[in-house]
């Protein structure tokens, strides 16, 4: 039977020693044979990075798990070029500490390594937890985690399409569902924290607060701040289609 | 009437040294009062990527014109916080040396640069022309690109959209026309090139090969390959509203 065992690769941004993929990879065990590639330390907020004219550096710690010097989408890409006996059944990536709801999915390594596997054909789900307390306790949330994960693993998701989940950080027993969200209008503003400066140089650390814009039920904002965990399909192809209407003036025919 | 000149904001990732933001700069100071932020040398590849937790350096090198150390959108995010003296009118990213059309806008800091001015509410095109050749002329397509600069001045883009726009390699006068595209479903074939190995580790250079897909009349990808200039209006929102159906059964009422 172990041949029809189910292939999971899981990837992550915050570093092989997270405790949000250590948490992952122990809950996939029980689904399927685990693959983990995950970058040395913290890569956060390096969204679809790549890295070129740069050797990246790879280490396999234990049987099955490596880690590699580059970024999140490079572990994805160095997984199926060189690691991965077959192409999996499921990416998993995180669990993520801190938000990547709204425009958060955009900086976001952890939706984005995902992302990666989605262009290679194989069904990858992002996992984030609201909060950043590295003492927070995922235990909670691996029943729901494991039924959605098995369930995509039955029916794969659509071509091209990522699914990206928060959990609110509140205690299980709060959660009043799971819902299917569309992407939140929330956005950063950011401060410049002037940390040093010489006769030509300033430099700074960039540091913010996250305006959120929880007024529309659609959106995965709302979702979270009214106790659902969300979930927002995410697709690979980010035309516009509706505005084309708008910008005819543009185009031009020069035959 | 010197304070009615629009404002624009010129970015890319190729680095401030290059030949395409010199040309786009040049350009640009016919159409209104420039500021120029880019990263101190090539950050190609890096996506929506943003530093955080590290300093990031600042230097002013002429009147309007700055380089950082940091990511693209670092740049941007500097430009809204530090330098400009109001919102711009416009910002344009490149002329990005080599393609960002069909998947190659996820990796790309030069559509993301752009897209960074878009999460701050500023019409943004990301300009790039599909040679890698450092001597490509750019000259012929002034015009034509500063007549698109022009009317996005004049008419703004739709709120949450960047245009992203793809210039063929081909000489000018064999241009047919600029056409509104749909994003194309080219994708890479990576190659990990071993450059060193230890006892531990293994040193892989990623290269890869572009398979692009060029039969649907719709995309970029076809309109490039027929000789058009491709305008894709891509936008923040990425959600795949049309898949909701399809994934009606991963959702969940507790209550």
């Amino acid at each position: 039977m172990e041949k029809n065992k189910p292939l999971i690769l899981v990837v992550n941004d915050d570093g092989i020693s997270s405790k949000g993929i250590r948490f992952l990879v122990e809950l996939m065990c029980d689904l399927g044979e685990v693959y983990v590639v995950a970058p040395q330390s913290n890569r956060s907020g390096l969204s679809h990075a790549m890295t070129l004219n740069k050797e990246i550096s790879v280490q396999q710690i234990k049987k099955n798990e490596f880690t590699c010097s580059g970024t999140p989408v490079d572990c994805v890409k160095l997984a199926f070029n060189k690691i991965l006996p077959r192409k999996p059944d499921l990416c998993v990536s995180g669990i993520n500490h801190g938000s990547n709801h709204s425009i958060n999915g955009l900086y976001s390594g952890t939706l984005h390594a995902a992302m990666e596997a989605t262009i290679h054909g194989v069904s990858s789900i992002s996992l984030s937890h609201l909060s950043y307390e590295e003492n927070t306790s995922f235990d909670p949330f691996g029943m729901i985690i494991k039924k959605i994960s098995h369930d995509v693993i039955q029916n794969r998701l659509p071509a091209g399409v990522t699914l990206n989940i928060n959990i609110p950080d509140i205690p299980y027993d709060h959660i009043r569902g799971v819902k299917l969200c569309n992407q939140g209008k929330g956005f950063w503003e950011e401060t410049f924290e002037l940390k040093n400066h010489t006769a030509t140089h300033n430099n700074y650390l960039i540091t913010g607060k996250f305006n959120d814009d929880k007024t529309d039920v659609s959106t995965d904002s709302w979702a979270l701040h009214n106790n659902f965990i969300s979930l927002v399909p995410v697709g690979l192809n980010t035309t516009s289609l509706n505005v084309f209407p708008d910008l005819k003036y543009l185009e031009n025919d020069f035959t």
